[in-house]
């Protein structure tokens, strides 16, 4: 008997693909990029992202704040006076390029230039999923530890950027930030490490230089 | 035309405690227990299993780290002398009971009165999957916030006890304790929470104690 074998898997994965370049396209026909912003639970992402805001300016910057619940994060970007929305997945650990799509139609990407879309706090999953992102950001927290390069590869291979965020927190911990941008180098050689802190802003205006031009190149 | 509806998700969901049913019975004859360590990445898991193998003695502690990759943590686990072994989970995102059931007969639970498995780390997906375990316990750490059982519901949820790490750290950070275990309550009522650091040491007995009783109960 002869049948098919439906590969599902990579056949979700491949149709995913081809909805996040769409999805590129069509923010890059609005004058838009669209920034993946990824990392652990309580890594600071939002708290970079409030920073990023102001830092950015004079670029318009909008969110979409991913969450399995809760709007905490939305309520935090709204006061920064950034347009946002808080999507809800439903107890899914990651955002897909259908998913990112349909949160772009809610917040309306016109008249702004960068789009962050804060996906699940999640070291594993969001990293498979493209979700038409021209910038991958990931964050890494100090408490977290310097190995986790080692333990979660596949986010640091597709990491364009990497912010080290909760520097002020350093002295409490046992941090080695050299071993850190090594075992980084060996997975995405020439990916840019940005150590700051949200919480006190330090090294914040690196990380902005880096992803306004970034932002602006037709390379990007 | 009629057709069956089959659903893949809830079959496989029901498949699966079938099989976590089948091993924690087989543990149980064996004399052991099995706990499902489960936290973010970086909370602390094997750090604060270090400190516990050595508070439960005389009981006979082994471990089984699970990681997408390395063997960083079973390396720490081994200095102990704790029977241990590291499971590699290709990529995915949690531990299922049939991958739980397979490192189990690696490991061996003969001669153990408790195996711990260091799920993954993710506050989502490792939530969803019994893997036969008595006891399942969450390990949440200060720097990544109060809110967590805010965004993160399920696994706050399905917690037997939390532990509440890196409380050395707590000068650092703005974390409201009492916040956490409003927060808790509200998702799982009458779940312990431990405040400790598992690197001074402060508080882990009393997780110890708490473990002990539950372990040595009919009931666990």
């Amino acid at each position: 008997m002869e049948f098919e074998v439906f590969e599902t898997r990579e056949r979700a994965l491949a149709d995913n693909e081809a909805a996040a370049a769409q999805t590129r396209e069509a923010l890059r026909r609005e004058g838009a990029r669209l920034v993946n912003v990824m990392g652990s639970p309580g890594a600071g992402k939002t708290s970079l992202l409030v920073r990023l805001i102001e830092a950015l300016k004079p670029l318009r910057a909008g969110v979409m704040e991913a969450d399995v619940d809760s709007d905490v994060d939305a309520r935090t970007i709204a006061r920064t006076g950034a347009r946002v929305i808080q999507l809800h997945t439903a107890g899914l650990c990651h955002m897909d390029a259908d998913m990112t799509r349909r949160g772009l139609e809610r917040l309306g990407p016109e008249g702004l230039d960068v789009v962050f879309l804060e996906n699940i706090g999640n070291l594993v999953c969001p990293a498979e999923f493209e979700v038409g992102a021209d910038v991958r950001l990931v964050i890494l927290s100090v408490p977290e530890g310097d190995d986790k390069p080692l333990k979660y590869p596949l986010m640091f291979r597709v990491a364009d950027c990497l912010a080290v965020n909760k520097l002020d927190a350093l002295p409490a911990f046992d941090f080695d930030l050299d071993a850190l941008k090594a075992r980084v180098a060996a997975l995405r050689p020439g990916a840019p490490v940005f150590p700051l802190s949200a919480k006190t802003g330090e090294g914040v205006d690196a990380l902005a230089e880096w992803l306004r031009a970034r932002l602006g190149g037709d390379d990007a």
